[in-house]
């Protein structure tokens, strides 16, 4: 996306080494918007996967994410379930979680508050994923 | 809206048949996109209901929505709920799924993955319902 | 965020009472939509917490919300968890209730649907909390 011919979007590749994996991206959502160049707006950060999505929490103790990973894994259903590939607690996870997170940007920065790290959730992995990025700017 | 004289909002309703039902209407979002005429942004999909919801999904294999709807009915407590009108679990279901979801267009097209469809998330039908898309454009 | 000179971003506080809690806080929606002039578009709805959420329910019978709560202390496990601060049930409940809403705002006015609410949704009170408000406009 163009705007005032300031690149607004990009992709990134991650490749998951795990089955259950949270990978903090945040990196990616700054670097997208400060190549932006845009002042105020939104981050649009979206998971185009089925067996994947995307979370704001705490990046300050992983222990967090990896808590909140064994809590998702008791919750989901053992099954049994239809889907012959043997994946549908990805599938669920994916839905629980959500495919994108939307984040302000102010004065030119990401905002998501102190503690608050983007993470990748991979629930099918090892896999090579993507992440689409999406500036939403106000001019 | 009206942006550049290009329609950017649509509405649709849907006829939901059973109590639960996940119903594809990917080509709703595509349509409107088309029809706004946009290049590049994003698409708002947004259900106006409390016990209904929309996720992203796989739509190749229908059982992978199947398998979806029958964890929610195990994950979900069986009460006692305090609501009287006997359908909590359809409310709850809605907030752990969300009521709306971000999607990208680019090159004036939606792109949400491969195999990903928008599924509207019928929790306490059937029921007429409503979904609002909304386009945000670059200019 | 300045549009046409006019407001289009909004920070409020929250001063949570109880240690689950969920707050309406449409009206702070609806007065930076209406502060923003904004004709057509979205509002997105933050919360910079990594222990607390937002979502849209029913604002009819409060009955519902407390369901909601009751539904997640159950279905969270107990534990054990390995992050120390003790409150890993909360991370984990804001992640599957998400940080953010996007709600569609037309004709000047914030259009949720009927018996719709936005609510802060406290997971680790009592606290002082930030909510951000940001408009995107059609122009």
């Amino acid at each position: 996306m163009i705007c005032g011919g300031k690149m607004m979007w990009r992709e990134f590749n991650i490749q998951t080494k795990r089955q259950t994996e949270f990978i903090d991206i945040t990196h990616f959502a700054a670097e997208t918007v400060s190549t932006s160049g845009i002042g105020e707006g939104a981050c649009l950060v979206f998971v185009p996967h089925t067996t994947a999505g995307v979370t704001i929490n705490e990046n300050a103790d992983p222990d967090v994410t990896a808590d909140i990973q064994s809590a998702l894994a008791v919750m989901v259903p053992s099954g049994p379930f239809r889907h012959g590939e043997g994946n549908s607690h990805a599938h669920i996870k994916a839905s629980l979680i959500g495919s994108s997170v939307m984040l302000p940007v102010r004065g030119g920065r990401l905002d998501p508050g102190t503690w608050q790290g983007v993470y990748f959730c991979e629930f099918d992995g090892p896999r090579r994923r993507r992440v689409m990025m999406t500036c939403i700017a106000d001019r």
